[in-house]
């Protein structure tokens, strides 16, 4: 039955959800794309779109597997509630699998099975890796208590900072400017109207405000707060690397927005002067399609994995 | 008329409305007390308790004015919508004067009429006072872009050192056990419990968390934190001294719940040594009486003030 050796990938992320339809030997056979498909950031629609994503890549082709990679996986106990009768709706009968996309960062840039990953972009959180599974966790405890070094991190620090400037406690810096001119007109002070505009947002859409650090990186303002920024993701990967059982040098996997900046580039050159190995996340489709063809039982080695991320021709 | 030099002040506060009846002389004629009074914090109560505590305290004696004192009073451009029209149908005729409660919190401590007033509770804001009104303000910009040193940072910082002990970027503490002992039995490892508990909350409730810091003072990670919100602290309180226009010995006012405590000492102590005077506050209603007093042209002076605030025997 080779319907069997026939699975859809999916990263379902927070803004968008890609599936890829893939046979054994990694070949993609089709794809689909939709909006959200998370259910804990997206209750409402994240099914819908799972299931619109996942049948428009799979047309009437009979399935293995449908492996789903998103963050809180472990919250949900592995379950997407609603979603096996959603698909058999939709005519589509396949077990589900889904996994955490800590574990389809880190399989989007290795086969190898033991290491630590970062995923450091609106949040920030590290794994270690232990025989392919996630194990302990390393700080990823959100924007209210933690996630330190993260977008959301950077750009509560730059508000900060600005409002600091503003009052007196901290000094002149180009990011004040920079942060108001965007701003809606509004009544009241500066002061007043960067905190009636922060405070009317979710708290991670601070994390906008983290690209005015990278844009004046020069300015000693931002060049201190994206210093800390990179220090803490350092102490949390390194953190990890101390839970790590295997022995010699660890293979360090760096996803998300905040890794590939400049903040990203020192946690890097820091961690291969450990004597870490680094690589970088590619799409987590990738990781999705590594870890669902792992579960049928295919032997999945470097240059499979790199056929799938189009770092070498396709076949 | 008599009536006219009789006046109700009222100390609304986020969780009590304390209002008390005097006259021109600083004699206590009645009190009244209710449940929230501010606005912002409770909209939905705040103008019912506030009638209910200055109706209680004047009962049938004409007034020559109502003065208010709250959180937020610039915010609310100096009005409490709907409170003069609910003040006339319990049969109450007479001004309203609505200030800040820094200004009430200055008051309670001085009759002086220059220099800086910290308010550090829940949130943490000093201003400068000038002629007996509030000039610029330092800090206060709430618990997501600062209150630095504030009971919510400390809390916040509590929450996030145990985080950090529990998954190893952080040493141990006494903090972790105190902070989970009382905490509801539930599932999932304490990591999860701690962020689901303080997720499920306001994030101003975790100033609560700021407790444990004061009550294991002598563990390092609470020293660390306590040291750090003094600073920030004394930093917010000096930064407004530099705003100040007069020249000679600055006078400082310390109010609110962080203020009373050891972290509060440190700030006094360090203001001393650079040579302010500083004072503490005392019960808001006594500002607001002092405020009010001023208003109805009453030359207020330190021995009334001290009656007020029952430092000395009265009449």
């Amino acid at each position: 039955m080779s319907t069997v050796r026939t699975l859809v990938a999916v990263d379902a992320g927070g803004t968008s959800t890609r599936a890829v339809l893939l046979d054994e030997h990694g070949t993609v056979l089709g794809r689909g794309t939709a909006g959200p498909g998370n259910p804990i950031s997206a209750p409402d629609e994240a099914v819908g779109n799972l299931v619109s994503a996942i049948a428009d890549a799979a047309g009437d082709t009979g399935l293995g597997l449908v492996a789903i990679t998103l963050a809180g996986a472990a919250t949900l106990g592995g379950q997407v509630p609603g979603l096996d009768g959603a698909l058999a709706d939709a005519g589509i009968e396949a077990p589900v699998l889904i996994e955490p996309d800590l574990l389809s960062a880190w399989f989007s840039a290795t086969t190898l099975t033991d290491g630590v990953v970062l995923v450091a972009g609106t949040g920030a959180v590290a794994a270690v890796v232990a025989d392919g599974q996630l194990g302990t966790l390393v700080d990823g405890c959100g924007w209210l208590l933690g996630d330190d070094g993260s977008g959301t991190w950077i750009g509560r620090r730059v508000v900060h900072d600005v409002l600091a400037s503003l009052d007196g406690r901290g000094p002149n810096t180009v990011l004040t400017p920079a942060l108001l001119d965007p701003l809606p007109a509004g009544e009241g002070s500066d002061r007043a109207r960067i905190i009636r505009h922060a405070m009317s947002s979710r708290p991670t859409a601070l994390a906008e405000f983290a690209r005015l650090a990278f844009e004046h990186a020069d300015d000693p303002v931002a060049t201190a707060i994206l210093d800390e920024a990179a220090e803490h993701l350092l102490h949390t990967v390194r953190t990890a690397c101390g839970h790590l059982t295997t022995t010699g040098a660890a293979t360090v996997v760096l996803a998300g927005g905040i890794a590939s900046t400049v903040v990203g580039d020192r946690v890097a050159a820091a961690l291969t002067s450990d004597g870490a190995s680094v690589m970088r996340a590619v799409d987590g489709t990738v990781g999705a399609a590594l870890i669902g063809l792992r579960h049928l039982g295919v032997a999945v080695d470097e240059p499979l994995r790199q056929r799938l991320a189009g770092l070498s021709p396709r076949e």
